[in-house]
């Protein structure tokens, strides 16, 4: 496994695969790996004759209040489980490689960022288009993969990724959950033993409103109060926003007619989570 | 020399090439060339195996009040002066090709685009930086040439190149002059035969510029105001502004030590003519 530090070594790794006509899988991460990011390693690996993964914790998509700073990190047990995949090169660039002085270039997404996290977190989508971009740039993938739990980010890179006429696969994967239910996230670290059981009002909530669904309510503002109940239902939980949208654009719908996104954030003490779910009408 | 019209066909022309080894120059157009461009083109086909250009007239790089609508168009001339390159493929996609329904994505620089026809042309240059990314996307060059007559436009597409990790060389070309010195552009077919005499003045006042540096002025308020004095001492001429820049940056200057471009953009009647130097102290 190869610790790649600069761009045109990146870029030059994955020219000399290219040039031989060997298919190129890419997992971006911010680090601080769960068995969530290993699954879309393992999925990749199987689709790719080369597996490359980053760790870069992007201050570009951290608004000014945020965790940048304190945004967990240990490089050696990352690059430990990386190797059980194994991944071929993991590129992990300092911030100046990425954002050197002089730097000012911005990607913007502007529909699909608009709602959900977009609406709280002023540039962060901006700032993950930027630098999913960038990294796609310098690892020149055939294949990414992204996990489903960040929704929202998906679809922005999917969306970017058509619009931008980028020749390459964007693939999500579905979300890996805790024995008890929890969406699993580096951000769950950051809970307290009396937090980490309030969390688990996202998943139950999301379970919620998949039964009211298939038990045949079809309103949004229903369910949306019921799932909003039960999260608040628990100590430390504010619901930041729960929302039904269109899975492919994103736009708030009244009711489901065949199906609809369930997307939620929540602050726990001071732990923001997000979770979502795929309902579907029987 | 094949005319390709779709996305997908571009880009499988280009991967076609680029697995065998070989080097693809790129000239994007609006079309309706003249002689300026033609010898971006010559210079491209000396650097490269494979010559591309583009004729797409890009609706996201025109306000609302500009000349999308009546922008010169003429593909069978364009076709033909190609074929004298000789061009290897042109790529002319229609509009609904490059921004289907949906479509949403931005790219902006945002520093070097504030001056000059950045304050003016609201948008512009993000209309540019877009297309111009999603071309170097479908064409995949390694080598891109531009006019220097668009100066605020090369230092963007470098910067962009530069900020977003391209894989490829961006470079600018001296601007063709007829041989009164008016740059050529594709707009002087606008003006009229008044119109083209005062027109001269723009060339004229670079040219009185670089004298005055040479003879010891070297305060930019000075040179600036003989230029605009110079330029609009003839009928039909209005200037939008006239500005000494750092080459690099083009951040303003208050004074020229080594090497300053001067940029006009001047209405002569209802046409917008740009031009610019390099001026050089002694």
């Amino acid at each position: 496994m190869e610790l790649i530090k600069t761009i045109r070594q990146m870029q030059d790794w994955s020219e000399a695969k290219r040039v031989q006509g060997q298919r190129i899988g890419f997992v971006p991460t911010m680090g601080f790996l769960h068995e969530g990011h290993l699954s879309l390693m393992r999925y990749a690996r199987g689709q790719s004759d080369h597996l490359v993964a980053s760790i870069f914790v992007n201050p570009l998509q951290f608004g000014p209040k945020e965790d940048l700073a304190q945004y967990p990190r240990d490089l050696d047990r990352d690059l430990a489980m990386m190797q059980t995949i194994p991944v071929d090169a993991v590129f992990h660039p300092e911030p100046e490689e990425m954002y050197p002085p002089g730097y000012q270039t911005r990607v913007e997404v502007t529909e699909v960022t608009r709602g959900l996290c977009g609406a709280f977190r002023p540039g962060h989508f901006t700032g993950v288009a930027t630098v999913v971009l960038k990294l796609f740039n310098i690892v020149r993938p055939h294949l990414a993969v992204f996990g489903e739990k960040d929704y929202q980010q998906l679809v922005t890179i999917k969306r970017m990724a058509r619009d931008l006429d980028l020749d390459l696969t964007v693939e999500g994967r579905p979300t890996l959950r805790e024995p008890d239910g929890l969406a699993m996230s580096s951000r769950n670290v950051y809970l307290s033993p009396d937090e980490r059981r309030s969390a688990l009002a996202l998943s139950e909530s999301l379970r919620l409103a998949q039964e009211m669904v298939t038990a045949g309510r079809r309103d949004a503002a229903e369910i949306l109060t019921a799932v909003r109940e039960r999260i608040e239902s628990r100590p430390h939980n504010k619901v930041q926003y729960a929302a039904l949208v269109d899975p492919a654009g994103l736009e708030a719908v009244t009711g489901i007619d065949n199906r609809a996104v369930l997307a939620l954030a929540v602050f726990t003490g001071r732990t923001r989570l997000i979770d979502n779910a795929v309902l579907t009408a029987p």
